[in-house]
This record gives structure tokens, C-alpha cells and sequence, in this order.
């Protein structure tokens, strides 16, 4: 099946490849590049630790040892950073991606940052004749592997179309939302809404359990109606056994709902559901969950133990 | 494909076929019994206007003036009222349902009553030496027509397990959730859910919109990931031109968060995201949007038209 | 200076003074017919309890062992009972109060009932041919020894008027609201106000804790400016000190929120903030704390110990 | 009864007065220096229109042309700004405070500013060898005219210990909190509490007339009781009559608010109050009432008028 996504393959005007730079490798990089290797593209990798650049070397994969050397040498370079200041030092530190950007080269940053982040990265690469897009992804570990992901991006518009064949080896879905920072604010809006469904989900657990229902048995009702969405089947079982095996942190879903917040507080929307929400990832996080997965916010609504 | 549900159809050890008797023939009722009647099923049915029935006589249905004296006839009597007086009158009034009951017969009410009207009806059947189970339905007009409604029941484990073939003509789904009573509060705990993910929701779109992305966009955003819910989908466009054509009246949706939050204050279950929600429909009320679709909470986040 | 209040005393037309039932002794019960006595007004007691009357026996009061003994004797009966059960009892129940009433006659029930109790037992009184004033006190036990009670009372205005002089003795203001219900209304709202206003109290004395500021600084900030209320002075050192000595039940501060929430919904008032208090008080409820004193509602605020 | 206050007029050891300066003439510093100037105090006065200054030099000020000239000519310089920005630049800027510190000098920042920039200007000052100061006031325009401010400070403690006589004169109420920021803390609580204390007071208004009782008799009946606070018996009439006329502006309201669940998200400490009665501030903004007085958050809670 994966030969049909061969098919997308992109090649400039001279009959060449496009060659594509891919700088972090980390839990979500990894899987992204692979995907690229195994269709045929040719790629150019970059990592901190070098170690973890041999698998995909060992797949077909080139290596250069600093960010501005992977510019230079390809034509469209990705960048996936773990947070705002990786993301900034990759781009804009010694040695780094835009020392070897120019005319022609586009840089597509799908690391997940703040909006303000994300412009100043697009001013510095911008300012060297390049293009640049953002591109947060929706989607863990698993889509990543699966060629699952969801891409938020904003930015230069013929970037976007340059790089929609890669995307679209990665991921499963793409949009397109304008001016650079609009990526990043949406990723908020559904990161929002997703917190605050985990804690009404929460909601109906405990109380479903305090009625004398079985929590598993609404788990499974939910499933088959108008509200059923997959992060509830996925978590709901183990939520019910008061295990939370990190997928995606407490403390970073808390830090979305904030950031959220002001979004809305800057533009005088009221959010009082994401406010209730907020408030209970914020309990959680004074239980010491801050590093358990963010579906460990149910258990800011149990009583304390009876002494 | 409904030949092979045909193959369900039930016969008592005596060779012949199980009676079904079907009390309230309307938006819900009537396909509801379309789909029993169509399997071959051998009904008799009630509606206090007349004329509903007529289409269904038409297509084979047999007839009976008086609740007493369907349930006089069947085997097995579904009733599907419109609220909980309905119910109430349709089986303890005078030439009521209890009055054809006794031993050996069976009532399956799956109207959508409160947890306490729910045992009222069921003291009387079982005194007539009948069976009884709660049966409400989750899902509307479209799932009742397409036999894929949700049951969610409790009351006499044999009678459930008499009428499963009957279930599974009508719906997708049930589930048996014990005693009488828990039917009810397993309808209000998802109807509560929902009603929380409508508000989140609702800010969601708002907010996309304050910050200049296109609310359609977030719908499919949404579509695409982990907290992708049918709901969503099926709302999301209508509330974006600010439509809401009537499927389940907000009304009645802020009646059910009233009453879950209800349930929950009955056995200290703090609930602040359903708390607040239920605000927000109490806001959609007083201006004026009782009769509108329960999305028509959204309304409730909006700023007053400025003057 | 109680000698000023003795002036007030009541003389009907033909120059006897009028004559005075009480109908419970507990905790506000004691002090108040207390009161009346001091200031020599001519009161007949009775308490379920009989040994609850001799104190004030020994005072001068005189007594019956019935309230229908007492309503019989007397021009004017007030009752002062614990819950809407007692008042119901002692005003309906066999040898109650109603028994003794009749044309010319008043009943004045300064217990704290619901709206729906008041209306029962005003039904009953006024059947009887006699007057009925409901008149539910806001204030403790110390209030009520110092003669400084808030009366809210609705009803047949004429009694209001011939028992101003009394209420005058045990309180300090009064209020004629119209008609029954509307106290009972009254008192909730002021409730309410005063429970949301102990959460978010609460939620300042937490937070320039763990930001440094030692809370009971806070305390005395806020009593100086505009903000300053006396609860806050008066609960504040102790809640610093995570002492809560019971004045006010935080089980029944937790009713009457419920209840005014409910009166809030029946005329679709919007009340988030009263919304949120309620949930913590139902997380304080949750933790074992219905019987401290309301204040301990800060509790719901903290964070669980760590382990 | 100012003669009293004329004792505490304060000496050096050499046997001259103190010499104090004054920055800033708006609203709250004209009156303020105009009461140290009455009691007797050596002032020197400075504002960026200096129109302003006219009617304190009539009353016996003197006048400097920058505050560099006011801090060098001074021993101790308020300074009382309408917001950081114009707290930083007179401080800092050109011609500014710093530049005519020294050891020996204090400068005590009346003036609202966030805790950064509290911290940012004691930076300055202290690296000239002078003390600093912080002293934001609780209280508004008629508070400053007599002599009723509260002085929440923070910083050096002898320059504290110095300037109080001045405190005295100015405010009714002091409270040394610590290091610098602490003072801007104090304010921050106080004000959210204020601000959830409105929000569930516009609550019981509103409740009380939909309910049929007159709310001007719930603002009498809430100033007779334990939650009587002058802020309700001040602003309740006029918010009864839907009147909002602005001593503390809404949208300030609402920013105190915010950074208040700021401080409290830093410390992980839940505040559901705060964070629903805000969401009522940002609707009362999106109605267009940021200049309006705060109390017109009650207009978030009311209908939308029928068409």
C-alpha cells in the first residue's frame, strides 16, 4: 500500500529530486523521517546526539553535523524540536538552520510552539530569501508511525503546495490556515476542547461508579453513540482502573489550557467551561500528576481518602 | 440485510409467535414499531389519536382501542410516551396498561422517564404479577428509523432476555444495567457528557472565529483526530451559520444536566464542568432558545449585538 | 437600655397585655423567649423536652404540655423549630398547634423551612379562621442572645403589625416581604451570596499562603477596606488555623445553596459563580466535613497530603 | 483633629524636617500630596503637565521641572503613576527619579504595578545606594482626599519605618509584607477577591427580582447581617437602577483578575471562583462595559432583550 504514496514523489523541473533535511529525531522525529526514507525521498538527517541519526543512516538516510550543513545541502529541511527554545536554537543559534537558508529553500517547522515563537523563527528565516512554514502536527507517538498525522500549517502558501507531497507521506490529513501563528492557534482551540471533554468524560465516570453503574459499561454506551470519540475508548479503561500511563502530560495539557485562556482573554471570548477545566488540571498538577498522562485529571475529583 | 434480523424473530414453546403490543406511535414510536412490523413481528398497537396508527395498520398492524386491552392481547408491550405524565397515565390510568397485565406478561417501557416514575410504573406491573423493564433509548429520529437506537435497560433479567430479538430489531446496542432505576441514570450520566462537550465545543468555535480561523475548519480539524465525536460533525456546520433546526430541544437537554447534577449532589460527585455547562443552557433559555437545538447553547458565549 | 424596649409592650383594647406562646427551646428557641420574658411580656412555653422549660420557668414564664395547649391560651404563638419536619409536627400533628388556633389568633413561624413547608403550614393556620406570618431569622446563637436578629418575614401584614413590638425585642431589623414564600425566598439568596462569598474568601487565604504572604495579614487588610465583611473577621483567624468550630453546619450552608440554585433555575437565572460554590462545598461534603462549621469549605481548595 | 496628625511631622537628626517629593498629580496623587502639604510637610512637586501643580504651589508647594531635580532636592519621593508604563519611565527614564538618588534618599512607589516591574524599578534606585520602597494603595479617589488609604508595602524596612508618619497622614491603615513584589501581590488578592465578591452580589439582585422581591430590600437586608461589606451598600442601589458610574473601570477589574489567576497558576492553586466569576467580566467586556464601573458585571448575568 505504501507504493501507492511512492507515487507522490516530487521532482523539480531539471528531472532531480527535491531533497528534504530533517533536523530532530527524538520520540516523534524518528518515525516521521523513517516514513520519508522507506517512500524513496532522499534525506539528509541531523540530530543533537548523533547516535540517534544510525538507524535512519543505517535505512538510506544521509548525515551532516550541524542544522546550517542540512540547509545548505537540501532544498526543503523539517524541523522537529521538543519545545519553543530547541526550536529557536536549532533555527537561529551557531551554526544553525538559517545560516545555510537562501533564496529557493523552504524551512517547515512542525514542532509544536507558541505563536510568538513560531514568527520570530519565520522573521529570521525569511530575512535569508527563504520561505517558511509552520506546521504543528496533531497526533502522538503511534500516528507518527502509522503516517497518521494531523498538520496545522500557516505560512508561505507555494511552500505549502512544495511540501504537500511529503506531508502527506506523514500524515493523514492537512490544513492550510494563512499567516504564521494561525497553526499554532488552532492546536490550542482543539487542545481545549480536548481538555476540558477529558474532564466531563471524568465527571461521568466517578459519578456513574457512585450510583452503583459499572464505569466500564458507560465506557462502552459512549462508544456507540453521537458522543463517542476514540480518546474515550482509548483511555476510559485504564482511566477506570486509576491508571494513567503517560501518552500525553498532565502538566503540558494544563500549560495548552492556559495558553487557551489567554487566547481568549486577548480576544474578550468567554470560556467558562475551559476555566472549570483549567482549574482541575491545576488540582491535579497540586496532587503531584503533573507528569502522569493528562486523562489523570478524574482523579481531581475524588474525595480524599477517608483516614 | 434485515433478512438476516428476520431469523431473530421469537416463538413460544408452544410453536406460535411471542404478541408484541407497541403503546404511542410518535416520532419515535412509529418507526420504532415500522421496523417490528417489518421483520414479520405479530403486533397490535395504541396511540391515543387514532390516525397514527393508520399507516401501520396499513402495513399490517392490528389494532386495539385502549392501552388495557393491548397488553389484554400481547404477550410482550412496549411503550414509548413523551414524558413521564404520559407515562404514567398511559400504564396506572384507567383502562391503562396494568389493567391487561398479570403473570406470564411482559412491559417494556422506553419512554425516557426520571429514575423515580420509572418505579412507580414498575410496583404496578409487578403487582399484577407481570414483568417490567426500563428501556430507555439513546439516539432520535434518524437511529429509530434506521433500527440503530441504544437501549440501555434494567428490571427483570428474564423479560430482557425475552425481548432481546425485539432490541435487536430496533437498535444497534443495549445493555442490561441491573435494577430498576439504572436504565434512567445511565441516560442522564451520557446526556450529561454531552451536554458539556456541546459547550466546550461551542467555545471552541468561538474562539477559532475571534482569532480569524474559519470555524468550519476547526469542525474538520476536529473530525480528523482523537476527540472526533458524530456530534461534532453532525452539529458543527449548522452552528456555524448560527441554525440550530430542532433535534433534541435544549430544554430538555438543561433538564437532564439539572437532573444529573441532581444525581450527583445525591451522592456528593462533585461536577464543576457539568455545573457550569448547565449555566450556560440557563443563559440559552433566557434568551429565548428553549424550543431551539440543545447547539444552540452556543448562542449563550456570544456578546450582546451591539446597539 | 432594655428599658427603652419595654415601652413597646402590647396592650390589646381592653388594656390586657398580649399574650405570648413559644413553641420550641433549642439553641435560638432559649434565648429568644429569654428575651421576651426579660422584658416582661407574659409568655407561655412548651419543648418536646420538658426539662428545656425550666430555666425559663424559673424566669417567670408559664407552661403548657402541648402546642395545642399553648396556641389555645395564647393571643400570639412563635415557633422556633430545627428542620421543616418539626415545624410541620408540632404546627399539623396531633395536639399541634393548629388544634388550638382560631379566629383572632396569630402564628408566627420564625423556623427556617423551605417555601413549599411554609405555604403547607400558613394552608393549615388560616384554615383554622387565625393569622399566619412566616418569619425565618438570619443570625446565630449569639445574635439571638443579644436581641440582634433579622427577621424576613411574609404574610398576613396585620400580624407583622401587632407582633413589631416582639420582633423588636429579638432583633435588631425586620422586613415585611409580602407574601408566604417570599422570606423563605429571601433567606436562601442571602445565603447563597454568603456561601460564594466564604469560597472565594477562601481561595485569597490559600493563595497568598503558597505565594508567601502570611493569610493572617490578609485578614486584617481586608477588614479595612471595602471588601470588609464580619464573617470574614470573625471566621478568618480560625481558618488560618484550619479550626472550624461548628456555628453553621456546612451540610445545610450545602442545602441552601442546592435550594437556591433550584430557585434560580425555576426562573432561569444564570448563577455560575454560585454554580462553582456549590461543587466545593460537595467536595467538602466528600472529604467528611457536613458537620464542621461551613467555613471549612476551604478544605476543597487544598491539596491532597502527599504520600 | 489634623493637629494630631501635625505631631507626627518628622526631624532628622540636625534638627531639619524631611524633605519630601511628590511625582504624579492625577487623580490620587493631587489629594495625597495635598493632605502631606496641610499637615505641614516640606514638599516638592513635579508633574508631566505641570498645570497641575498650580494648585498645590498656591497651597505652599514647592516645584521642580524633572523628577531628577524633585529626587536630588529630596530626602524621601513618592511617586503615584497611572500604570507601569509611566511608573518605569519616571523612575528610569531620562531626567528620571534614579538619576538623582543616592545613599542616604528613599523612594517609595505608590503607584499599582505588577510585581516585575516593582522589581525592575527597586533594581535601579538601589543600585544608586538609595532605599526603595513599594506601597501600592487600596482605596480610591475619596479614600485619597481623606486621608483613608490602606498602604500595603513592601522593601526596605527602615525606609518603611521612616516614611510612616507620612503613611499615616495620607492612609488609615499600613502593612509591611516583606520583599519587593509583595505589596503587588497583596493588591492582586484583595482585588480578586473583590471581584468574585461583585459577581456573586450581581447574582442575588438579580435573583431576588426575578423571584419577585424588591432588590433594594436585599441590599438592606445583606447590610443588616455577617456579609454586610461597604462595597454592596455603595454600589447596590445604583446597580438596582442599572447606573454604573466609574470609580474602579471594569476592564481593570477584569486585568486584576487575570493576573490574580496568573499568580494563583504559579503556585498551582485552584481557584474556581476567580476563574468563573472573570469569565463574567470578559462577557461584561464583550458587551462594551470595559469603561464602565465594575459593578456593571452584572449585566453579564442578565438576558439578551427580547426583539
Amino acid at each position: 500500500m505504501r507504493l501507492l504514496v511512492l507515487k507522490q514523489c516530487v521532482w523539480i523541473d531539471d528531472g532531480s529530486p527535491i531533497t528534504v533535511g530533517f533536523l530532530g529525531l527524538g520520540i516523534m522525529g524518528s518515525p516521521m523521517a523513517l516514513n520519508l526514507i522507506k517512500t524513496g525521498c532522499d534525506v539528509t538527517v541531523w540530530n543533537r546526539t548523533k547516535s540517534k541519526c544510525d538507524p535512519l543512516i543505517s535505512m538510506g538516510a544521509k548525515y551532516k553535523p550541524s542544522p546550517e550543513e542540512v540547509t545548505a545541502a537540501c532544498d526543503v529541511t523539517f524541523a522537529m524540536l521538543a519545545d519553543p527554545e530547541s526550536a529557536m536554537e536549532v533555527a537561529c543559534g551557531k551554526h544553525g538552520a538559517v545560516s545555510g537558508m537562501g533564496p529557493g529553500k523552504g524551512y517547515v517547522d512542525v514542532s509544536t510552539v507558541d505563536g510568538g515563537t513560531s514568527k520570530l523563527i519565520s522573521g529570521h528565516i525569511k530575512a535569508s530569501g527563504a520561505s517558511f512554514l509552520e506546521a504543528p502536527v496533531s497526533g502522538s507517538k503511534k500516528p507518527a508511525e502509522d503516517g497518521q498525522l494531523i498538520f496545522l500549517t500557516a505560512g508561505d502558501k507555494s511552500l505549502y503546495e512544495t511540501v504537500t507531497p511529503f506531508l502527506d507521506i506523514m500524515g493523514k490529513s492537512r490544513f492550510y490556515l494563512g499567516e504564521v501563528g494561525n497553526g499554532a492557534a488552532m492546536k490550542l482551540i482543539v487542545n481545549m476542547i480536548m481538555g476540558s471533554m477529558m474532564a466531563t468524560f471524568s465527571e461521568g465516570l466517578l459519578l456513574s461508579e457512585k450510583v452503583g453503574l459499572d464505569p466500564n459499561v458507560l465506557v462502552e454506551v459512549v462508544s456507540k453513540g453521537a458522543i463517542s470519540a476514540p480518546m474515550y475508548a482509548m483511555k476510559g479503561p485504564s482511566m477506570v482502573k486509576s491508571l494513567y500511563p503517560t501518552a500525553f502530560p498532565l502538566k503540558h495539557q494544563q500549560k495548552d489550557m492556559r495558553l487557551a485562556l489567554g487566547l481568549a482573554e486577548s480576544v474578550s471570548q468567554p470560556t467558562p467551561i475551559s476555566a472549570a477545566a483549567n482549574e482541575l488540571y491545576k488540582v491535579a498538577k497540586s496532587h503531584g500528576l503533573s507528569d502522569s498522562d493528562f486523562s489523570a485529571v478524574i482523579e481531581a475529583l475524588k474525595g480524599k481518602v477517608q483516614s
